[in-house]
């Protein structure tokens, strides 16, 4: 018995790292749909099919206890109906990040960034209203250029501040002490972020997944099994993956076992 | 009778605009592959499996007399299996724009921008060498930021000016004097370029394109009848497609349609 993670491509890998590091003895196989990646720019009844498909790939293959989804825009729109069609727990990155910007955000005004699917899902919007008790107000901003630059590489350069502030100017005026990174991808740049803004308490779901999957009623004691697949062959995959998890067995399965599930 | 364009999904739409003004009564279906849009971050040979599909597609479904491949990405990899495979005549972006450059240099230094799968390739250098009759350099740059950027909206920010500089600066030190955008995207940003970089002649495909089809041997008098299938509804496909071409019936089929062929 094992976990499965799946991801669009290449930022669920921030989560992998994570939870590989926090359960060493877990068996954990990764699916990252690297032939059909970004989920971000696609709409809703297709991100909802590509994460059933993915979903599908892991049990039928893996009999996985657990399906993590490292992917905000399928955890936006994809979680509860993988709630209702699979018959093991389901954690998507919304709820643990919500549920800790609500924990150490002092004024009650968070900021949320994201793909557009993401933002427009209003998934964190809706969960933040949900988990508080007290009146908050929450301001979204889509910044569709961050994986991108993230992809290319470009972490600590002008352009990057450039288009950081150009994105995150409004929300800061807002007044927001708090700031949900709600994209996979968006951790790389966790550090410049808290350069130009040094006042944010920057959420990372990465990291407060870990707690959920704690609570989880499964075995963590098999034999640390690390397998990733992907749906196309990408070196930015290959390299993020080397720098983020090193060796791990990666092999490359057809699209179409995704298309005919 | 007809004529079949297709790309991975946005961009294509200033050939079919092109094509479109040239040619009025021709008819033309388009089909753009929203639901797995970008290929220019996709492999060989998942490249060429989809062109393989798009273009079964439009066969199948329109007897189309000529194919236009209109992206550079699967121009590059996919123009002679299909030219091989098809039996009717296939048209890629990069023959067209590869001419109109030799004969518009007068020093014989050409940069090519595209994305990493269109330069990786080095379809343009290839090409470019094989038409041409004297010695030529060429100076080739992958700009993976362009496309977001576009779709973005960001046409004449300073980020953008700020990107190109970035992405052009070495090229141009190189002494070019002509510049082929290898993205169907990239037209969009001809303007700009032109305003930083005003002694560049800038070569845009879907302005090329139009000798060649003029050569085929197919019927022109048709009934104009325009048509646009996508893959995945996207908000960007519709606002470039009513910037671009307007009113023109719009057709979401399932990806599975294409993934069976």
């Amino acid at each position: 018995m094992s976990i499965g993670i799946f991801d669009s491509g290449i930022g669920g890998l921030t989560v992998f790292k994570s939870v590989a590091e926090n359960f060493p003895q877990l068996d954990i196989y990764y699916l990252g749909d690297t032939a059909r990646v970004p989920y971000g720019n696609k709409s809703k009844d297709t991100i909802i099919r590509y994460s059933i498909e993915c979903s599908q790939f892991l049990i039928n293959k893996f009999d996985i206890e657990a399906l993590i989804i490292a992917c905000n825009s399928a955890s936006s729109y994809a979680v509860d109906i993988l709630k209702d069609k699979l018959n093991i727990p389901v954690i998507g990155v919304i709820h643990p990040g919500s549920k800790h910007a609500l924990e150490v955000s002092k004024n009650g005004k968070i900021g949320v960034i994201g793909t557009y699917a993401t933002i427009n899902s209003n998934s964190y919007k809706k969960t933040l209203i949900q988990l508080s008790d007290k009146e908050i107000q929450i301001f979204q901003k889509p910044c569709p250029l961050f994986v991108p630059i993230i992809e290319e590489g470009m972490i600590d350069s002008e352009i990057t501040k450039m288009v950081i502030k150009e994105y995150l100017q409004e929300i800061i005026e807002q007044e927001i002490d708090t700031l949900i990174l709600g994209c996979t991808h968006y951790p790389v740049l966790k550090d410049v972020i808290k350069q130009i803004y040094p006042h944010l308490n920057v959420v990372d779901s990465s990291e407060v997944i870990i707690e959920d999957i704690k609570n989880l009623d499964i075995n963590f004691n098999e034999n640390g099994i690390r397998h990733i697949f992907i749906t196309d062959e990408s070196s930015s995959f290959h390299k993020l993956k080397d720098i983020l998890v090193g060796d791990v067995k990666t092999e490359k399965i057809e699209l179409s076992e995704l298309c005919t599930l």
